[in-house]
């Protein structure tokens, strides 16, 4: 399969024919046993459909009505130039293709002025959003301080024994939710080498080979980490600082994490769909970047994170947190810390503070999962997509601009 | 374990501690790469999760508002008299751990009198139906006949050419249906050199041994199947009818079979909650026994089918089909079968009709999943359980009493 050759049009996963027949024809199947379903382009079907081939668990929206996003399409966005650094232009709705897009959402002032699905995604379909699960930990967390019940000055050992021995034994939680904890494990996605590599073993995200010896799961694979320096120096980005985070957030609360996130926000939220979670072999949820939400639902979280909690009048959520996140990521103690691809970034409880033009945050996933958040524009956008790459600096240059053009564009009226 | 000693009360999930902590002790672990989630006691927590251990689809329920089962409870019925053939007495209360009982629902003209959840069972659970599952797709494959897309005189061959050198090969799709085939495939629980067995390690729902060389999924096991008779001759129960049933109905549909149960019956039944269903390692929906429904949509469909598609007043699914059904297994061609525990057998499109004080009819999976149906009483049970034994036979003499005592009490009034 000559992969690069494939662009955002070409790999359309129905123009592919993934998992199309009854059954598949071998060459169209995706099989986690092989480990295809985390390989462009299979992604750009599997990534929407990620409990046929992963255990997973529900994290349930309860009973009551979905809280409306009102609608008022702009039929104008479509054509919406982007320009580029380098000068280049597009159409909002080329920029799709570029960005291998899957689903699109704007939302202005509360209401979805722009909605698209492409290839196989629908309104209910539940796409993974990788590290954006991040967002909604590092939320449920700040929810926990504002209560009285979590410390963010306490260290993890003093919460999770078992991580007495290892190198997160003296962090502290804040370290952990601004990710500045100094711990030896390598974030380079694609080396199944690097700590992501042997994580993702641990949790059997991919398939282990026929010898593998490693830990079995995620609680078996955090205690074996060791410090690498100084926790506290410096911003680096590690998913395992989510999996420390989800669970303290977990023991604190005595509940499984996805029961957490159904209690904390998926049913105050009214939120409309059941969101998937994957799991690893002792059954925890992958609080680092194991959701899938419908594109809708996403969109909810970030006008509610907007607005402090609040879904046009209702508040769904407590204000409190989400003031203590954007005041920290102003306030003093945020350190702005150098980034390729964003402008004066600050990480701050799981969420991405930096400048596109104006003052903006977003929660990030890789392959392209966004909530993008721009106050002053009164505009949120959800994405999910498919990039074969999974580092988004490598198409920040792509995105960042569409995302700039629109909040040019709506904060004008 | 000394899973023998367990009774219905000892054997209780939540005492068990199944699962409990963060992360579970290895000892309160289920997990699927030790195959223990297939295996009593473990089996009273998984069969109430078994997403968490295996690759599902959703079977979606769409969007419209839920099809309402009136709630007209009886107090009295808990102490209502349970008679056995030893002459032994219990309470209706009291069969339920006898029967390692994980939810019991009883509708009477339609109302839910009686509704019961133990362990880690809540109406929201969704428990596995195992063979539950055969009747929905028997009675999908009778819609498809009265609107003349199936005809039951035609060859498995003719629908699937993959079959067409199989056992299967001149079978007919009543044969099918009514499992009159004759297939050199045993159903014996419990033994992996079954066919049974072997069928589990194709659909992967057991562990495989490491060195495992047999068909990788359902559709690469069914054509090795051969004949071992004559087709027509006499009524075997065997799984593997069903998923030949469930692959022509996926074909003359031409979609895979989760979307047809959606749409042919979880959409207009008005069900209130999607369910799992799981898969083969091809994404092939085990419609032979995957479905995960909640107890009340189980229900639902029992309760339709007594009434010919009906719910109250409103005719949500066609009613030929359910006379066709009904008809068929009252009618000349319909051959009673001898039965060690069922009085007067006839199964008829995977439902089985039989005498039990009234002439009844029945959805029956292994370790004691059912959907009852006592047109005489106008009674609808649902029940799901977690029984040590595959078998109904072994704990029909346990269970058909309680239905019968509901039954001849609830039919005086």
């Amino acid at each position: 399969m000559p992969d690069q050759l494939l662009d955002g049009l070409t790999s359309d996963p129905l123009a592919m024919g993934w998992m199309q027949g009854l059954p598949p024809r071998a060459d169209k199947r995706i099989d986690a046993s092989l480990g295809n379903h985390m390989r462009f382009p299979y992604t750009r079907w599997s990534f929407s459909n990620l409990r046929e081939f992963r255990p997973t668990v529900r994290v349930s929206r309860g009973e009551g009505p979905a809280t409306p996003l009102p609608v008022a399409l702009r039929d104008d966005l479509d054509a919406l130039p982007v320009v580029f650094a380098d000068g280049s232009r597009l159409s909002l709705a080329e920029t799709h293709p570029l960005n291998f897009t899957d689903a699109f959402l704007v939302l202005h002032k509360g209401a979805i002025v722009y909605e698209r699905y492409f290839g196989v995604t629908r309104p209910e379909t539940r796409h993974i959003a990788f590290s954006v699960t991040k967002s909604f930990y590092g939320t449920i967390a700040e929810m926990l301080i504002a209560e009285g019940r979590l410390d963010p000055a306490t260290t993890v050992a003093s919460h999770i024994p078992e991580l007495a021995s290892s190198g997160y034994a003296e962090a502290t939680v804040r370290q952990v939710l601004d990710m500045t904890t100094a711990i030896d494990y390598s974030e380079v996605y694609d080396d199944a080498r690097s700590g992501i590599g042997e994580f993702s073993l641990a949790l059997a995200l991919t398939p282990r080979p026929a010898d593998y010896a490693g830990p079995g799961d995620m609680y078996a694979y955090l205690p074996t980490l060791n410090a690498d320096g100084a926790h506290g120096a410096a911003f680096t980005y590690r998913t395992i600082n989510t999996e420390v985070l989800g669970w303290i957030v977990s023991r604190i609360e005595g509940k499984r994490a996805h029961e957490v996130l159904s209690e904390r926000i998926w049913r105050p939220l009214g939120t409309e769909a059941d969101a998937d979670m994957l799991v690893d072999p002792a059954g925890t949820p992958f609080t680092g970047g194991g959701l899938n939400p419908t594109l809708r639902d996403m969109a909810r979280f970030g006008e509610a994170v907007r607005n402090d909690g609040r879904i046009g009048e209702a508040q769904l959520l407590p204000a409190e947190p989400f003031r203590a996140i954007k005041a920290g990521a102003a306030g003093a103690d945020a350190t702005r810390s150098p980034h390729p691809t964003l402008a004066d970034l600050v990480y701050r409880s799981q969420w991405w503070f930096f400048a596109n033009g104006r003052p903006v945050y977003s929660a990030r996933g890789v392959h392209g999962q966004a909530i993008y958040v721009d106050p002053e524009a009164e505009m949120v956008i959800a994405r999910f997509a498919s990039h074969p790459t999974a580092a988004n600096v490598a198409f920040d240059p792509q995105s960042l601009p569409v995302y700039r053009a629109l909040g040019d564009y709506l904060s004008k009226g």
